[in-house]
């Protein structure tokens, strides 16, 4: 009766745990910056060390290999997109709109650093294993992105198209945006998304073509 | 008199300098064929050469470096795009009509070996001068498009938009193909270009939105 309750001087295993994997994701995100600005191939990892203060060894405890980090980065990315897509599909209204929201969504990752990273880099520069990986990822957001458009075709939200074709079209607008969006320019990310989202669900005629 | 006309068992200087460069343009395609399949890093010389059933040392008598190689093939594929919009820009018509042929031109070229070295290789992997010189090119072509959305906004053929924004929206779309079309898919170019056209003009929405 009256001991104290003993606290440990030392941090908890889970603590220990979550701080690793916070540095962990600052290294991903530091390299994911240094790759967007240089290139993979021109990319040094001393140079990644050197912005986030500390040396390369210590980066060696969060991650083996350049390779690996590129994999991760684009693993982000790419789980960002499909999470995203997957959350809208699970709201109410009509394809049309789904497909707008993920749309939206879509344009706002790519200018973000692991979405940057997606589309300035990818998973090109990687052994054909993890291309692979990342590539079924990437079926998965294509598939998604068709059905919604299937669905709006089928209930009438979305003009008779080729959803294949379509869902190409859709992505090459919006991933685009990460090959030219500066931060330091005058647009912001939401101004680029709404104008570039409005010209693909109106077009860039005035009046609608009746056939 | 009655002497026959001189004719030299050699040929030409003209016909040699042709002969010349037919020969450089063969090298510079095989080369883009096979950046285009395995990236500028991975991609090499010994390939090509085999695939034009020459050594090695012959290349280089066409060709100084890789460096050399994807510089032209990337020149050869803007060039060709900067043309086809000029071509039209001087054809007559409202600035949509003028427009829409860009688009099909442009659509066409990224799916031959120049046009899509330029989206799916591209200057990124060459020395900042190089780059520069690329980037201007790139510059002028953007400069085009904007350019009709401009005319096509003050004549009344183009739905009130930020030239800039759409100009990139429909570089982006149309690039993209050169990332996913497959000559050996069921997609016959014409018929990508065309869907992904008639979205760009008219949007996905079935009704056109009232503001």
């Amino acid at each position: 009766m009256g001991n104290k309750t003993a606290v440990s001087p030392w941090v908890s295993i889970d603590e220990r745990q979550k701080v690793r994997l916070d540095k962990r994701e600052a290294v991903l995100r530091a390299a994911a910056q240094v790759f967007n600005e240089k290139g993979f191939q021109s990319t040094n990892l001393d140079e990644v060390a050197e912005r986030l203060n500390v040396t390369k060894p210590t980066l060696y405890y969060y991650v083996h290999s350049k390779d690996e980090i590129l994999f991760e980065c684009v693993k982000i990315g790419l789980t960002m997109l499909q999470e995203s897509i997957q959350e809208v599909g699970a709201q109410g209204g009509t394809a049309l709109n789904k497909l707008t929201a993920a749309m939206r969504k879509y344009a706002e990752i790519v200018t973000m650093d692991f979405g940057k990273c997606v589309i300035r880099v990818g998973e090109d520069p990687l052994p054909p294993e993890s291309q692979r990986k990342l590539r079924r990822i990437k079926a998965v957001i294509d598939a998604e992105f068709r059905q919604l458009i299937e669905q709006g075709i089928a209930e009438g939200s979305i003009k008779p198209c080729d959803p294949k074709i379509a869902a190409f079209t859709i992505a090459g607008a919006l991933s685009w945006i990460a090959r030219w969006y500066r931060p330091s320019g005058p647009l912001e990310p939401e101004e680029i998304a709404h104008q570039c989202i409005a010209l693909l669900l109106n077009g860039l005629s005035p009046t609608q073509e009746k056939k």
